[in-house]
């Protein structure tokens, strides 16, 4: 077990999940990584049906939602998707990866029985993946950053919604069973849930991006004359980004979970690199060039994981956790990029090949920075905070 | 009561005294920051007379440690001593100070009963302030940051021990009425308790330093023939150096706390600044470069604190916590030094001038990067660490 | 001579001044770096009175500025102010420190023949220095950054203008035989030539700032109906702005000038520590946590160098290099920000002390980064700048 | 033109060559950069040959020789080759690429007029690419940043060599026409010049790494019995390492000055992005999070553009400039990486898709702060010297 890893403050059973997950993803999954059926776009499906059936016969499919379907608590959750993302394949194998994680949990907070019925739980066990369809082309104007640009439309036609537009940066889209679909009426936004594949939503590309960790990639998508029949609108119309507030820091601080995962098995792999490698008469580690960026890696790993568990706890007080988990995600992917960088640094020409799992963390958390809101994004929302409480404050 | 401080994790009897000092250090010592009896080397003795009445009458004094004697927990300590710090003068007015804190806390793990009740009541009502005698002049090759190299000698004359030696960066030597003098003897590393003044100690100058928080100053100092009843060594001969481990970890994370509070409440003035002073047609903190600081600043404090309690529950384990303190010092020294100098950066002409806290703040923190222990030596003693963990796991 | 700094491409009578220059700083005004006289506010009048004898001694006085008042171009003016700065006491001494060596040189460019005759020649003797009233209260809502806000007035009454308003960091206006007052006419800005002291500029206070190389330290004055007879403005009513530009970029870029000679001589001191030192068994400089410090110091320094050299060639053609003043200024003050840092922390306990020069050079630097338009500022308008270009590439 | 590119200070020939070099690059290479057939390890051999084409009848087939085979002065050179890269596929189009580059210039200092004849034209007439054989695994502790590690032996049998070894990240070595070979004598290190393929040189895979813009990519290569008649040594047995020093600080610019021309691109591509699309209400640019990025790359294309030329000054005097390539390797890839790292970053999810090239600029700086000397390595080697100079300067 990792010892980096904090123990103290995790309940016994996110600390017996979590052991059990980290094994898995360790003896299990790691051998995949430099399997040759890999692609550019992550695993193929055959690929990844294999390891999600080693997860089910693990007892580690979705491990953080338990029998009932209740979610362990974030701060739980927390333990268990650090370890699954011990292996960049980890998340995808435990179905603890994005986007689905964060789709499970809005159908469990909003969904309406039926729906839930419906496709809950071939999402749970790991048959179906899933996707979200919120951002928009650049080229044309529409949402990124800022969600208020959406573009795409929904109009009610007798006893269906009939959507139009396009998407790009969707996550999990080739290959997706189902997609929670955003458009705006009247009203404000919507949320649709729809079955995939669908001819009205055509996959135009998938981009080829810097990061390949994700199963199916990021695909470009055109929805047109989409017919949605009016009970698949997840609650109600006009209330599409309130819904995109419950999902939002939940998914943002698990991608901080995988990924710190994963930057404290590229630090392992540095770590033993230094200890081996000789250079100018001693070991690399010797070095206090090498080492020094080792102890930095120590201590932006531990600020990570005291991040997450912090805005953890604040989620689990039912708070909804804008500041905080935008907070989080700023200073995990910030810390992870140094991480990652130094691990790439202190291996030399092994840390920009791909026989270690080096390479690619250090591409993926790249894009980390900006996926789920690049860090101007959320400082420019915390400034703006600190300006209305000091506002509050300052009041008469 | 500061909001961007936690609350959660911390005892109600930590949570209730720390509320005591911090509305007496916002209410009775900030007003004294501005008080024309400040010198370049801390505040005069009569002033701190003043400031120490306040503080006993508020029953703020020493607020650590109870009425029997007993230290709160460190992460109790934590919660009071951060906010101890909100004005520099604070930590100095409820006697919470560098070395004084240390120093107690030496005393009540290590000193006979005999010398406990010798030397600590007074310390402890604040009367008295004390000093720690073990860095050495460079230009001699004496002890810096490696302890080792220690000069200053003490040999055995009868039931005497005389001691021989220079010593610079004695913080508060100038006015301490005691001082724990290191030394080594044949058997290693020596501590003794002796009373100050004394004719044998002598100041040869008080050095014109970059900081000047801590009362007396930080002195060079000459020891010629000082002559120590041997029942004034502190714990056994050849020991100094375990007891100075003792010391170590808690003093050294006592410096984040206090320097933690400074911050937050630097962060206070240039947020208030940030939002009341005009530039370019609006308030600066709407241009998202003076914004961005500020949210900087949020994060690096919110670092800065977890650090801070997440080796505080080390050390209150009952762990040395050698590692961790480091990992804490350095994390926090360095990020406190980022808060510091975009507070100043956020205030322009007004950052740099003495007339708001903010411009002592920034050249105390750059102190704090090399009071006990330049980051880099920290980061020496991590890689060491890192390199023997490694080795320890792959050996057979 | 110090090797760092580079000697191709200078011209041959640049680099005899320049060495007489760096000679007489080396050899007669390093001694008084620790001379007692030395204040809080930079040396005292008789101090300086009694360097600047011995640079008028050593035809070193106002160097670059030609027998005949000619001044040398912007690269030769680069080669003599670097090392006229290897002192802090350098530039005071030769006086080729602010504001006087940019008043000096507005007056040249703008001045009436009268005004250069009366005010001129004991500027370039040494024997009278003066300020530049521009920058107000931040308080009063003044022009700090933002020149556009400025408050002080001036009206014309009769045949003489009447000025009021409040200013502050008036650099040197403390025992300066003259002054240029900016103030906001209907016309807009005008520039006033006055004699100093007058009653009717009362200096309120002098700062205390983190910074103390500048003689008369800064000042906040209160301009109460000072009346200046109507040839006593600079050029035209409404110009003021226009000959702001004009001292703007030659003076930005000789405060670049100054503080690289400063930090190469922190450098040198930092170095000679690192070589001597020893801890953990070598000296400092053979740890590569110490060693690395320093060969990023050659980069900075190197870099530092060759953007000032750079801006004084676009200068040099005549251009008013607004862009390039700012890049320069920020890149400059910025490298030599962790130039400064890295003396200081390499030097341990000895860095934060002011036994040598580097403690002070860090606190100069700092202020540096605010003094002549915090860097935001400068990357505000850099930015604009992008802006307008691309504009102006994509126009139809 | 580029208006950042600087043209003072450049010859006349230089810049007509430059210019003619940037117009081919721009019209006609650009196009090529999404073509289908660039593969994973850059482009196809067809596509190459089609580029090279089109650069001999644009008359900028290897523009940095002249046809009476002298090459460009390194300021010259600099100059071009900052054009040529203006394009990742430039350089390969252009015949500036590496190792190529290298190569040929060792070839014309170095080799006998015989082996000149042999493989110059070829080279210079881009029909052949070579690779330079040097690093070694480090999983059998072969050479890698150290070169006195080298593993690859030569014994003498007869009238030739015989070889033995294995090698890595040997680039291009997969589709070269010639190779050079290091290996050790009982002289010490020799270097041989052959033509490949050799079936004694067998290509055991290549690599795949985080950049692709080099044609072959970097191959793993085993050397088993090669034999190598005795005149295709070049120059001496035993000189090997003084041969590499002279291929050493001209080929380590020529690096900088490529990627320069690429991240001088990106930024265009950024700026482009910025100016155009909208987010929270007005342009990118507008917001301060952003235009402070571009102002950074401003600042920091600008010192790296300085850095080089300064270098190649050096290397023009005949001076070897072991320091001052290192001074340059760093500074400069640490600049770059900064501003692909902020291309990436104002383009949000545009920047990590590969529908610009600013997603493969930054993983090629990535590989590049490695390439040719990691930056730790040069910083160690420049402290070495600091230590040096201070000796020979305190020496008595």
């Amino acid at each position: 077990m990792s010892k980096l890893l904090q123990r103290a403050g995790v309940s016994a059973r996110a600390l017996q999940i979590s052991d059990r997950v980290e094994s898995f993803v360790r003896e299990k999954i790691v051998p995949y990584e430099r399997d040759p059926r890999l692609g550019s776009h992550g695993p193929s499906e055959p690929l990844a049906d294999e390891m999600k059936a080693l997860a089910r016969a693990a007892g580690v499919m979705t491990p953080h939602i338990l029998d009932n379907g209740d979610h362990l608590t974030q701060r739980e959750t927390a333990a268990v998707l650090i370890r699954s993302g011990l292996s960049i394949l980890g998340p995808l194998a435990c179905h603890t990866c994005a986007p689905d994680e964060g789709n499970m949990y809005l159908l469990g907070k909003v969904a309406s029985p039926e729906l839930k019925q419906r496709f809950l739980p071939r999402m749970i066990n790991g048959s179906m993946r899933s996707a979200f369809f919120m951002t928009e082309p650049a080229e044309e104007g529409g949402a990124g950053s800022d969600p208020s640009m959406m573009l795409t439309t929904c109009k009610m036609d007798g006893n269906h919604w009939v959507v139009n537009g396009r998407k790009t940066f969707i996550t999990g889209a080739d290959g997706a069973g189902m997609g929670i679909i955003m458009a705006k009426s009247d009203d404000g936004a919507c949320m649709f849930l729809v079955d995939l594949p669908n001819p009205a939503i055509r996959i135009e590309r998938v981009l080829d991006t810097i990061d390949n960790s994700m199963p199916g990639g990021h695909a470009v998508i055109a929805i047109e004359n989409l017919r949605v029949p009016a009970d698949q609108m997840l609650g109600e119309s006009g209330e599409g980004f309130k819904y995109a507030q419950v999902r939002l820091a939940p998914a943002r601080l698990s991608h901080c979970m995988r990924w710190l995962g994963a930057c404290v098995r590229a630090n392992e792999i540095a770590t033993d690199y230094a200890n081996r490698r000789m250079a100018f008469g001693k070991p690399l580690i010797d070095h206090e060039g090498v080492g020094f960026m080792l102890a930095e890696n120590l201590m932006d790993l531990k600020q990570a994981e005291l991040m997450i568990y912090w805005c953890a706890d604040v989620l689990d007080t039912g708070a909804q956790g804008g500041a905080e988990s935008s907070m989080a995600k700023v200073a995990v992917s910030e810390a992870l990029m140094r991480v990652a960088d130094r691990c790439v640094q202190c291996m030399g020409g092994q840390g920009v090949a791909g026989d270690t799992m080096v390479e690619q963390v250090f591409r993926e958390i790249r894009a980390f920075r900006i996926y789920d809101g690049p860090t101007e994004v959320h400082k420019w929302s915390l400034a703006k905070k600190i300006k209305r409480d000091w506002k509050t404050e300052h009041a008469v």
